[in-house]
C-alpha cells in the first residue's frame, strides 16, 4: 500500500500542509488548542511527529498565524523536528492552506522555493493520531483520482432547520458521511482550485474537496478512516488525547535487576506478576557495563523502566540509567518513568526509612525531572519468604499505577509495596 | 425557565425515557458503554443521577436489553437511585424507546401503569453530563411546539458520496446542525407517532424528531445545547468522561486541623497555598466533637478532605471522619479523598518513618477503600521555620495531585512534602 520511494530522484515527492492557525475558541481557553500541552508537549508537535516519521513525506509545511511563528519555530527546535517549514497563515482556514501551498509555487513565502510535490497531503494540526496507513491510502487515491479524503460515519443525525428555528428535515444518516482529514490532492489540481476560487470561498468555505470539485471538476475518492482521525476540538478532547498518549506509553516495561541471586529472583517474580498487564523485558546486568541488550532496549520505544537492587537509594546506578536515557533521546518526546526498587533483605525487624534517604531521593528526582525522566522509589521488603509473592503483587500494582499516571508531582516519593 | 411544580396534583408530570440498550460495538469492548465503569461507577448511573436530582421529573424509565435487566436493577439498588423503572428493550433504538413509552399507556410492560406524563424527555443513557437548564428548555419548548430537541454545530463537514465511492456533494456546514439529546415531546404526540410508524421506521430509523414530523406533522423546536451534551461513543470518550468527572470532583477541599496552635498555623499556610488552585474551607475542630460547621460541609458536596494533626498516623481521628463520611452517603456516588497530614514537630534531626506505622496506615486505607474513601498519608516536617513555607507549598502540590488523580492504587502510601 505504501507509496514506494526509490533511491533516485525520479520519484516525485509527497508534501504535507498542516493548517495550524486556528484560535481554538471552542476550547474555551486562551491557548489555541494546537499549542496546548499534552504530557508537557504541544499538540502540534505530536502531529508533526506523525508526519515526520514517514520517510516518503519530504516536506512538512506548518501554517500558523503571524503571532505564533516564533512559538512554532521554537517547538521545532526544542523537539528536533526535521523537514518542517513554518509559513505565515491567512485570516481563514482556506487562506492559510493556500499560503502553505504557495511555498512550492511562488517565491513570496520562503527564501527558496521548495521542490513541487506530485501529491500534497492536507491534514489538521489538531489530529495527532493519524497513522501511516490512512496517509498512504489517501495519497494513492489522489494519484489515481486527483483528490481523496478520509471519511467517517456520522455520530449524530444531521438536520436542517427552517427560518423559524424549527426542524425542516433530517438527513438519512446512512447516506451521508463526516468529511475528516487527512486529504490528499495532485498538487496541480488543488493549487489551481485555490487560484481560481472566489474571495467568498476563501473567507467562508471550509472544505478542500469541495474546491477541487467546483473548480477542477475532480470528484474526490472517499476513503473510510479509523476512529483515531478525530479532531481535538473541545477541552474534553484534550483530556482524551492525554489519556490515549498515556495508554500508548504504558505498553512495555523493562525490568533491570543486578546480577545478585536474590535480586534476580525478585525480578523474576515481578516479571511474572506484571506480564498479564504489560509487555515485560527483564534483563540482569550491571548498569555500569555497556550491555548490548540494554542498548537495544534503549534504542527501541520503551518508556518505562524498573531497576531493582538491594542498595538503599541506589542513586548512582540510576544516574547511569538517566544518562543513557538522555543520550538515547528517548525522553525528548515523552516523559520516561523509572521506578527505583529497593529490595530490603535485612534481618532487622524494626526497619525504618530515614529522612536523609528520602531527601537524597527527592533531590535526585528533581534533577532528572528537568530531563523529562520521572523517578519514583519503591520499597520491597523480603523478610518472610511466604509473604514475598503478595508483596511482589502489590509492587506490580504500584508500578502499573505509576506508569499509567506518569504524575510529575509524585516523583521522588518512596512508596512501600 | 424551570417548569414549575406546585404542591397539588394538578401539575402534569414530566417523565424521562433513557434508551440504554446499545451494544457498544463502536467502543471496541465487551461491555456496552452505558455499563462501563467511570470512577468505579457505571456510566448509566451518572445519567440516571443527572435526571433524578431534578425534582420535576417524576419518573425515569431506563430501557435495557433483556440480558442486562438484572445488572440495571442492581445498579439502581447499589447507588440508591429513586423513581426509576427498568423496562425490557427491543432490538433497535426506536423499538426500545417505544417500549419505554408503553409503561405509561399499556399494561403489558409493568405491573402497574405509571401516571401518564404531559411531556416526556428522551435522553441517551450515554450522555451523562446533561444539565437542568437544557432539560427545562426542551420541556418548555415541547409544551409549546409539541416536540423539541437539542442541537449543536457540526464539527465536520457532511458529504454525500456517489455510488462509485467518490464525492457527490458536500453540505454547506452553516445550514445544518447535529441533532443531539435531550429531546422532549408531548406524550400524546410521540406515542401516536410510534403507534403509526412502520416496521421499516422502527428497524432502521434513529431520529425521534423525524417520527414526530412524519406522523404527527409536528415541526420540533430546535434548541442550541452546550458542548456537554456529547455522546460517549468511543473509548476516548470514556477517557474524557473520566477526566471531566475527576475535574468536577476537584473543585473544593476541606482542611480540618485540630485546635493546637502549631497545627492551626500550618493549616492556615496550607489554606493560603491551596486557594489559588481550589476552593478551600478550613475548620479547626476536634473530630470527636459534633461540630455543626463540619456537619454542614459533610452535607454539602465536598469530596476532598485534608486532616492535619501532630500525631503519628492518627488513624483513630480519621476513623471518625470515615464514619461521618459513610453516614453522610457522600462516598456512595463518588470516591472521597482524605489526605492525612502528619505534622512532625519533633526536634530529633534523624527522623525516620517506621515500618509499623506504614503497615498500620496501609491496613486502615485498605479497610476504608471498601467504602469508596481513598486515604493517603502526607508528612510535613516542621523543624526549620524558614523552610516551612517551602514545605507547605510542596505539600499543597502533592495534595492537589492526589485529589486530581484519585488513584486507588496509591492509597495507604505515606508521601513526604
Amino acid at each position: 500500500m505504501e507509496p514506494s520511494r526509490g533511491a533516485g530522484p525520479a520519484v516525485p515527492p509527497v508534501a504535507a500542509v498542516l493548517p495550524a492557525g486556528g484560535s481554538g475558541e471552542r476550547l474555551g481557553g486562551a491557548t489555541p488548542k494546537q499549542f496546548c500541552a499534552v504530557q508537557g508537549r504541544p499538540l502540534v508537535s505530536y502531529t508533526v511527529r506523525a508526519m515526520e516519521r514517514i520517510d516518503w513525506i519530504s516536506n512538512i509545511i506548518v501554517v500558523v498565524s503571524p503571532e505564533n511563528i516564533e512559538t512554532m519555530k521554537s517547538i521545532i527546535e526544542k523537539y528536533g523536528h526535521k523537514r518542517v517549514t513554518v509559513v505565515k497563515g491567512g485570516i481563514t482556514r482556506h487562506r492559510s492552506i493556500f499560503n502553505g501551498l504557495k511555498v512550492f509555487a511562488e517565491n513570496e513565502f520562503s527564501s527558496h522555493l521548495l521542490q513541487k510535490p506530485e501529491v500534497v497531503i492536507i491534514h489538521d494540526a489538531v489530529r495527532p493520531f493519524v497513522e501511516e496507513d490512512i496517509l498512504s491510502k489517501v495519497v494513492m487515491a489522489a494519484k489515481e483520482h486527483g483528490a481523496a479524503g478520509a471519511i467517517r460515519p456520522l455520530v449524530s443525525t444531521v438536520i436542517a432547520s427552517a427560518a423559524d428555528g424549527c426542524l425542516d428535515h433530517s438527513l438519512e444518516r446512512a447516506r451521508y458521511r463526516a468529511s475528516e482529514m487527512p486529504q490528499a490532492f495532485l498538487f496541480d489540481i488543488i493549487y489551481e482550485a485555490y487560484q481560481q476560487c472566489t474571495d467568498y470561498d476563501l473567507d467562508y468555505g471550509t472544505e478542500c474537496l469541495h474546491l477541487a470539485l467546483k473548480y477542477c471538476k475532480t470528484n474526490a475518492k472517499l476513503v473510510e478512516g479509523t476512529a483515531d482521525l478525530w479532531k481535538v476540538t473541545y477541552k474534553r478532547d484534550l483530556y482524551a488525547a492525554e489519556s490515549i498518549i498515556k495508554e500508548s506509553l504504558s505498553q512495555e516495561v523493562c525490568v533491570i535487576t543486578d546480577v545478585k541471586e536474590v535480586v534476580s529472583q525478585v525480578g523474576f517474580l515481578l516479571h511474572e506478576s506484571l506480564k498479564s498487564q504489560i509487555k515485560v523485558e527483564t534483563i540482569s546486568t550491571s548498569l555500569s557495563k555497556n550491555d548490548s541488550h540494554l542498548q537495544n532496549i534503549l534504542s527501541g520505544q520503551c518508556y518505562n523502566f524498573v531497576c531493582i537492587n538491594d542498595k538503599k537509594c541506589a542513586v548512582q546506578e540510576t544516574q547511569q540509567l538517566a544518562d543513557m536515557l538522555e543520550k538515547s533521546n528517548i525522553p525528548l518526546l515523552y516523559p520516561v518513568v523509572v521506578v527505583l526498587v529497593h529490595l530490603d533483605t535485612s534481618e532487622n525487624i524494626s526497619f525504618s526509612i530515614g529522612m536523609e534517604e528520602i531527601t537524597r531521593m527527592k533531590k535526585f528526582a528533581k534533577e532528572v525531572k528537568k530531563k523529562n525522566i520521572l523517578v519514583y522509589g519503591l520499597l520491597i521488603q523480603y523478610k518472610d519468604h511466604l509473604l514475598l509473592q503478595e508483596t511482589v503483587n502489590s509492587a506490580a500494582a504500584l508500578i502499573m499505577a505509576l506508569i499509567k499516571d506518569r504524575n510529575p508531582e509524585l516523583t521522588g516519593q518512596l512508596l512501600v509495596a
